[in-house]
């Protein structure tokens, strides 16, 4: 059994792989010592987010790999920072394990981890371990935006379109692969690649602020169904949504007998980590469809009236209800 | 079974009490959003520790009360910011737990959050929520500190003297009573009172630092022996502690047949959340022996060679053994 320095070591040396203290420009203090010490810069905001990731419940021992967990619980973070264009900047990392993961397991993990920090560009900056029964993960992340600028979900008004970037229903799609069907999962690995390893859209994110477009943003982590609901709550709005324009996965014929449903999905599967925002109608037409190789979509419209609805493709409406995540009320891990 | 949001307002109404955008001055964006935004001001550094609190390890349910575990999981995270000398500022709390953990216990959780909140004068900010088979509870704090004048744990050098706040022991004392005798736990529940409620030493180290005159210092979490070898390592020093001068709790008569020793609990007990700093020979006589009320001891001396050595009350010189709490080697709660 290592001792509590050997993993924090291991952790360090696999994602940060030179001197902690120098993993970022303003971080004046780093690891190993009480707290971290980040100079601000004077003309920023600071932005602060935290995510769990839980065994059982966000992953599956045995199913996911440790590399998928250590990416994508950083990824889950950093997409809070997307969701306000924020730049990121510090992670703190707070891992729980039994001593049976403090081996292969843990270095894994480390690698997914720093595959992740090199990619959307944050550095570890400190955290804490313990030793549990589960694996238990809450990543703490920081980054900054020009001061006054970032993004809230409560700036949707009546009128303003409403935009998604990416396909929703992928990240469902691969976890109904792996719980239904270990034959396919097996053969078309590329099918599990949105739901392993989600990228937050930070760069969509940090454009959308820096022209001033967005007038609400927030990140897909629960369903569009659920989280749409969530930014007409925070925005006192209602919204009437197009079902023809919500931008699904194509589903391959090997999965037919699956029976799924691919509107289904992009309507309330969660863990997509797309962006959700609201545009005025003025800056509509300056969106473009596709920003470095993501698809953008409007797919309907912010109303006043406090219901959210859904226009089916034969015109039909319907109430559109959050049937998406709730971390309280459904078991399945995402 | 709650829902989410459910929880997340009660924990809200507990802890913030009022409009959650107002319990900071510089917290531009607080709860309910994708994340917190906070204005920083430039004439300070950020200070940023998380701590984890879990069930089994750090707390054990049925003997912890939930008000206990609320409050002690926000205190030794503040703890971190006070061995910094920094000013708390905000906390962001991740909670995972079982269903049945969701009503009366959550409300005393939120109480016991709720004390050390007003009483270490920090807001909540932000968090997560989520279902999970045990109590997981993460703390990320935040702090300020004027530039540049945060306390690392490196600066100790040869000939500086040490010293500690408080009466070390206190709190493994109170979790020996807890584990060895219901009887006196009973009768005697102001013997659990530092075990229960630790107060991080806030003023003391904001102090030490207005005053330039702590060269290194840390809090002590796990023990003496290992938290000053800590030091010692990080600085590149050795250490002599004079056994007699250690600071230690008395122990009333009726705890006699439980065959405690006070000074081993004093030299290797955990959970203290007293801090360890060192001083300037030019300084000593610049430190009070008490601070608000805080003993505070001179135990020792910094050494140029990089061993700790313990000088028994007879002279007897012996090495002085990290023996304290190591996250992965044992498996008591604390």
């Amino acid at each position: 059994m290592p001792s509590e320095q050997n993993l924090i070591n291991r952790i360090v040396k696999a994602v940060v792989g030179k001197s902690p203290t120098k993993s970022g420009s303003n971080l004046s203090l780093g690891i190993g010592d009480d707290a971290a010490v980040i100079r601000p810069r004077g003309t920023h905001d600071w932005v602060v987010s935290c995510d769990q990731s839980l065994e059982g419940r966000h992953f599956l021992d045995g199913i996911h790999p440790p590399e998928v967990i250590g990416f994508k619980s950083l990824a889950r973070a950093v997409s809070d920072l997307a969701a306000m264009g924020a730049v990121p900047e510090f992670f703190f990392l707070s891992l729980a394990l039994p001593a049976s993961k403090t081996g292969p397991w843990l270095d894994g993990f480390a690698r997914g981890l720093s595959r992740a920090s090199s990619e959307f560009g944050i550095g570890l900056a400190g955290g804490d371990t313990a030793q549990f029964e589960n694996v238990c993960i809450n990543i703490t992340v920081t980054g900054c935006i020009k001061k006054g600028s970032a993004v809230r979900r409560s700036g949707a008004r009546p009128g303003d379109a409403i935009f998604v970037s990416g396909q929703l229903g992928s990240a469902q799609f691969g976890l109904e692969l792996i719980l239904r069907s270990p034959r396919l999962r097996k053969k078309y690995p590329v099918l599990l690649h949105e739901h392993f390893y989600p990228r937050p859209r930070l760069m969509l994110g940090q454009w959308l602020v820096r022209k001033r477009f967005a007038t609400a943003m927030m990140d897909l982590s629960d369903g569009l169904s659920s989280d749409l609901a969530r930014m007409c709550r925070a925005s006192g709005v209602g919204a009437r949504i197009y079902e023809s324009q919500v931008p699904r996965c194509g589903l391959p014929p090997e999965v037919s007998k699956l029976r799924l449903s691919n509107i289904k999905m992009a309507l309330h599967g969660g863990d997509d980590y797309e962006l959700l925002f609201t545009v005025r109608q003025k800056d509509v037409s300056k969106i473009p469809w596709q920003f470095h190789g993501t698809r953008i979509s409007n797919i309907g419209t912010i109303i006043r009236e406090k219901n959210v609805w859904l226009i089916g493709a034969a015109g039909k409406k319907s109430r559109f209800k959050p049937q998406g995540w709730d971390h309280f009320a459904t078991k399945k891990a995402r």
